[in-house]
């Protein structure tokens, strides 16, 4: 299938069995297979990147790999599972050769050892037009302890873990603009667009405490937005409150209403959650045991719609709140 | 996304979200949630396939989406295991509308009903290539009762299930070769490339039965290969015993030689496997429950490699003996 260098067969032995766990069988079998363990659920989430959409044809193999999965980690985590197992569906062109795949396999080793994940299977595939390459995620969670988006309460806080608008700043970035920050602060940023920090630790430690959860992926309104429509509530965030690292703060110093900009920006992958005023000092201590900002940005109404204020409880107005694949 | 029409959140609500189970929570969480029965294992699967590669753009979506599921229910069959839920990921370039996509999930709804699966969630994107649709399956088998690749020993019989070569001769109509042939047997054959009928009743019956299983999407002799491969043994198969439908008795009726041809034909989806020749009256009254021809078709013995043979016992070359994606 392809145009010399090791074939499907080839690739598949050389570069992706040797991430194959035991269930997957060594790739060489019809299918794979896998336990739950008792009391717990499984859970499952999917997620396609295309090239020349989601990527750059020339971007690194190995992130464009890491990204993928930790795109689908993260929708795992928001759910408070942790992650076990995934397949991989390559689409490849032609002009895609046995050095970018050894590249993007060595990628997902890395990532694999990261995330205590391994491969079951998938498919490998030849194109015509741009590669696609989908992953399914599998990972579990305590039977009853899942977190969905429908059980945000009026009088919950939302909390948002990390920092915001990083993803989209790094976006920015890469396409040439803020040119006058300095380089440490562009390679924070572009680094957070191309490599996501799915909160895998975070997630599983949220059952009994968050209400409901979300990762943000659209952008921090639009999937605060996605809780509100799911549970019938309304929320209303202050811009202030937003986390912003350093590097995202240099970058929008200049120009303050660019603060609510970044609430509409997508691909942080942080998660977003609301819960009780009273699970407050149990959300401070997990996030002390991580080490990982967690931030009260508002607070759920009854009501519908997400509301964004400046500090003298005014709207903001923001443009574009995202869209969402299912 | 799509120029006019529903776009991608419409196309799901419209057309995917109802055939979402309990646990695809209507499509609108960020991942799925499904259990497993105690004492059962999970078994999991994923294919793709690309538009003009796969499938002819032209043909019909419902057909498209029937055969992307029952090529997956096929290798869940081919572990012994029942279906159960399904992802789907799809990339579409702008020329899909949403009729195609109306009529393609109207494909699935059917399918879900005569297989008993549901579907948990997926991925929707866009492409300006060729259409991308991958699947993943996800079954369950009683543990210990999986049938692998690996488990085949000299002295088995080979087994298959249904008949073999319909498939390979449906495309070779479908491009417009056979025109002799009587349209009924024209239609037969066409229909079981475009439409396989998955082994999901008999796969699970061959638990404690079956030393080892495959589906013949390859072709049966590059599949027994596997089967060989995995188990370290050889097989020989008389051509003269591969069971042909009354179609396939037709069309090569002018050209005996042609069935050695179709032992290397692939995509018959038919359940190939061993067993101890103890096992001959059980596999019969699994084939009679089933009202399925089940047909000895050669022996397992020491060595490597896949043999044909005539009825004089002489080897019969054939070519191309298939290849496998992962």
């Amino acid at each position: 299938m392809t145009a010399g260098g090791l074939g499907e067969f080839g690739r598949i032995r050389c570069f992706f069995a040797p991430l194959a766990g035991p269930g997957g069988l060594g790739l060489t079998d019809d299918a794979a297979l896998f336990d739950c363990e008792p009391g717990r659920r499984l859970v499952v989430t999917a997620d396609a990147i295309v090239a020349g959409i989601h990527y750059l044809p020339d971007d690194p193999p190995d992130l464009v790999a890491r990204k993928l999965l930790r795109v689908n980690l993260s929708d795992l985590a928001a759910m408070g599972a942790r992650p076990r197992h995934y397949l991989l569906t390559t689409a490849l062109p032609e002009t895609i050769d046995d050095a970018w795949v050894a590249r993007f396999a060595a990628g997902l080793a890395e990532d694999q050892r990261r995330f205590g994940v391994d491969l079951l299977g998938g498919d490998s595939v030849a194109t015509s037009g741009p590669a696609v390459l989908s992953l399914t995620a599998i990972g579990d969670v305590a039977a009853g302890a899942e977190i969905r988006r429908r059980g945000a309460q009026p009088g919950d806080r939302v909390w948002v873990s990390g920092t915001i608008g990083d993803a989209g700043l790094g976006l920015a970035v890469l396409k040439g603009e803020y040119e006058a920050l300095p380089a440490e602060h562009r390679a924070a940023l572009s680094g957070r667009y191309r490599l996501p920090e799915p909160r895998t630790a975070l997630g599983p430690r949220l059952a009994g405490i968050a209400h409901a959860m979300i990762d943000v992926s659209d952008g921090l309104l639009a999937d605060l937005g996605h809780i509100c429509a799911a549970s019938q509530v309304a929320a209303t965030v202050a811009a202030a409150l937003l986390p912003l690292s350093p590097a995202a703060a240099a970058a929008i110093a200049a120009a303050p209403e660019m603060r609510a900009k970044l609430a509409g920006a997508g691909d942080d992958y942080e998660l977003l959650f609301t819960a009780p005023a009273a699970m407050d000092p149990a959300i401070v201590r997990v996030g002390a045991d991580l080490g990982l900002a967690l931030t009260a940005i508002g607070t759920i109404e009854a009501g519908e719609g997400v509301r964004l204020v400046d500090p003298a409880g005014r709207p903001i107005a923001v443009k574009s709140p995202g869209y969402r694949h299912f």
